[in-house]
């Protein structure tokens, strides 16, 4: 189609292209182990790889839950523990304080409520999503309301007590919230390295820069006062 | 471990249970074609497939922007177009008003701003994640201000006019808003037979049944009031 | 098995192998986002990553349908959208004139045929493979004769209008033809982030080196002269 | 946005389309065993499932070559043998005739030519594609002349003998040709349970209909005449 | 190639065949939740899912550790919770007792040893492999021996005490120790809803049918009375 | 939520992380061709790429099957052909003395036996796991006795003759014993690029360091000497 010499240079240009682009995915590996290396963007060598690169301690601590929300995560991903590399599974530690402290001060124990509860300011993990993992959680110690909501709109919700699990699929809104009047803990292992954590109000009110008034406004059909009140809460 | 009958019932029941389970992925297929069959969850019978199971029309039909965003979205995904099937794509046409008929009436055209746009009440796709696509839309007539928000909440916008395209990664909030004084038109392509759609602000305050007051007054940091009246707005 | 030494040495050559090999596929990302940067075979530093990343410009511009087969592709693929890398999308414009200007001059428009239509040598996006996507093409302008063939040799096809839509499944042959007296213009999403394009007599009449004259005269079971007569046409 | 009766009756249709479609993919297992049940598209019964059905005979019969191609290929995928579900692997067996019946008799030995050999009628694998399978094939006996050509149409070549072996990258056009003066057999893994099988001049001109003349004329720069003696060959 | 009507009744056994196959893997989801149900090997009718679909409780409970390896695994998959379904992970409680019941009494807290302790017959999760998952597993309770060996026979070992975490990586031989003197707790993330275990001696030593002792000797390199005994251990 | 000064160092700190990790998985390539490339761990250059990358001789050499298991593995994966690199196959060669050199003499060729054969000690390619690959192996000469346990322990066996074909599942343990008076020879294709292999008793007996006494005595039931012993033939 073109003369000689164009297109001679034409290949030379898509094979420059050509040798390029694409890392980072999950499925299955293709070796035993592939440690991440943080300086190589490769598999560390496997000479060098020791029993420390797939380990992580301090489970045991409780998350610091004196903020707005009253809850602390700790997730374990790749980035902490290198040796999840390639691997499709991540660990994380909840911890749900019983009252915010930043909201108020103890609260009298919910009365056994129907679903859902309408009243208490306990500790919450708030609606988010993890775009690259399912997550299983099971209740170590207190009670949770948590629940998630389908492409549909449709809301699953559940009390969880002690030694209960619940699954929350891949992609979707979900919460939990601590529904009882202790200190709530949970585990949860994730299908991903890296699933990643959009909390959705944050997202919205806390991006850098921040989304448009003209977007949110509309978007939730409130006025640029209540856009602009909400915004600072996520500063 | 355990005695023989005992064991050998377990069995059956293991057997009984483990020849079920799982349906529904994207990958590479496994046949040529899968057209999908509404009345047995299955690839339809290969001898009655016909050319029709891969056509649908009407992408030259303007979207009816008349509601409260000014928008109009018309997903071709599998439901409505089963040959695709297995196939990983999916395309959407996307009608934006110049002017939402909800909230005013024609505005001026807006002054030429910095990003973000600060002012007008135009035709909005909300911020909303597609939980199993990536997309790369297309602009046929008009402008659009878009934008997609990562994981660390750093934002990222662009303007975009005729022919231009831009790309939505995967599992991101993403929104794209009438930038101009005349009906917009994009196209979009989307990797997935069943992206799926999560419309941010209807699953917090539109889902059935509606997510308790206290989680979104926290989320929010919003009263009770405010949540209320979003929520009237999106039953 | 081997002494020691041998063994060590062995070990040490494993190793020195092991930790290398593979990079380039399609799945779900582990990231939010990867931008590939050209110089590196690995994901752009996030920090300078901007929007520019995920934009193209230019869909707007008719393609110059003035060659052989009267058409003109438009792919936007990875290379060009370095912001697509991970992300298992892309998106291509194709224009059709409504004559070949190497064949001929304006045609009478065709009579309404039965399928297949029988004489006109309209633009033609030729028989051709991608090897790594399903395709989803809208007609935008103008009427389509689009088809595609299964591995069992079963042609499918369809007389596609303005705002039609139809899926070409992944792998397989297919070709789109201007069936009508007008420009004819398309959009198609693919799935893949790098789709390849293997036109099909390209691939066997036109690769450098040569396919052996003996491989293609067997292949079509037609004499030499007829082989380099179509060779000729592909240099 | 819809009337409550309206939208309930849209739920329920969404449902009832929802819980539909796809079927057919690669990956990893969901189970250890999953052996394809003809009569109802589901894995067989785990407590009737047999060694039998990871079992295939007759890899030692020589193909019956005498056809216009000389050769013959024994494809044991998971249609003939269904313990291949869910497996992602197959197998075949190749038999090259030292000259084609159809074409003439017998022929001298080739000189050793340079690459590509270029008179010989001998037994040919013609150019094809597996849209969902690598392979990689070794020589158990005899001489082949072997190539594939990549998407920007480069083509790569080998002579191989008695115990060599060849990869032939998934989706590229690859054929294999019988160099020597006696049979040839060649065994190839496949990395599919069913990698399917473009024999691309069958699909141009050999497919159920036949593709339009005006679509092959143009696509190869040839006559009509041309074509129809072609397709004559394919029926 | 053959005659018209042997071709057609090809063709027809062909489809019959074609419409069948695969079932079971993991990746993607296609849809938001797809519920296994056991009658139908498809997904639960959306209408009748509900949020006890995704919960399992029990999770407190401590296993019955009476056994001769004197551990209990409660491994929560998709037969036990079927909102797993195509979500690509599951959980697992692991209890250790600090002596087994079946070999001795209680035994003197170990000395503080070097890598690997050599001598105490505490709690064991035997050497296993899960073919189809990652493992990360944290301690709650107690402190545990833990190691994995490669594909080049490298074994990695690490003590772990209350708060630890350590991965185990897809396909890799890994066990757990008890290393102290109490009961030790662990919860393990898994990344398939349905890892599969093997425990690698009773695989080898406790089949049904049994292996082939000539096969287990010459594997193992021991005389068949050693081979029998181990074998009635399994029974 | 944190000061600013804090945050954006923070940031820093995550984008430094964020741009590393993850390399080396199986499913659909991304480009025509990849190979190998031993010093960047990345695709070697296309303008480099020759066809003896896509090559690999010596099948027809018969293993040295003089040692202790009187069999030989020739397994090519993509450290010994880098053109296998993302392509998703490998395949293997493997002989079968008609007895071990180590433990004895020619025996007398056994008499008919039921399922399994309870005496003879000839050439066994020993029960191991490919823990990244399904199997598909051919029997080129000889006899052989195979198998393969699920994880529910059932054990699948079949002998094989000259010509018949046997899967073994990915992730299951298998093996192949030559159950004739002749050497067999076989040749398998495996669903991956790096199969890698697991001997199980090599595993468990033969790591380096050693798996402590404790854990194996108490897996297999069997005092220290036996264990001490057993290790012993792995040195």
């Amino acid at each position: 189609m073109a003369a000689g010499a164009v297109r001679i240079s034409l290949l030379i240009a898509l094979f420059a292209l050509s040798f390029s682009f694409s890392l980072g995915y999950d499925p299955s590996p293709l070796e035993d182990i592939c440690v991440a290396d943080k300086n190589s963007q490769a598999c560390k060598n496997p000479n060098q790889v020791t029993a420390d690169d797939f380990y992580f301690p301090g489970f045991d601590k409780c998350g610091n839950t004196s903020n707005k929300l009253g809850s602390a995560v700790n997730l374990v991903n790749v980035e902490k523990l290198p040796g999840l590399n390639t691997l499709g599974i991540s660990m994380a530690r909840i911890d749900y304080a019983p009252s915010s402290t930043a909201v108020g001060g103890a609260l009298a124990p919910p009365a056994p409520p129907l679903d859902p509860p309408l009243y208490a300011p306990y500790g919450l993990n708030p609606p988010h999503i993890h775009p690259r993992a399912s997550e299983i959680l099971v209740v170590l110690e207190g009670s949770l309301y948590v629940g998630f909501v389908t492409t549909d709109n449709k809301l699953f919700t559940k009390v969880l007590n002690k030694g209960d699990s619940f699954v929350f699929p891949i992609g979707m809104v979900h919460f939990q919230y601590n529904y009882g009047t202790t200190n709530a803990v949970a585990f949860a292992g994730l299908s991903s390295q890296n699933p990643g954590t959009i909390r959705v109000a944050n997202a919205l009110f806390g991006s850098k820069p921040p989304i448009s008034d003209d977007v949110l406004t509309k978007t939730f059909m409130v006025d640029k006062k209540t856009v602009n009140y909400i915004q600072t809460q996520f500063q």
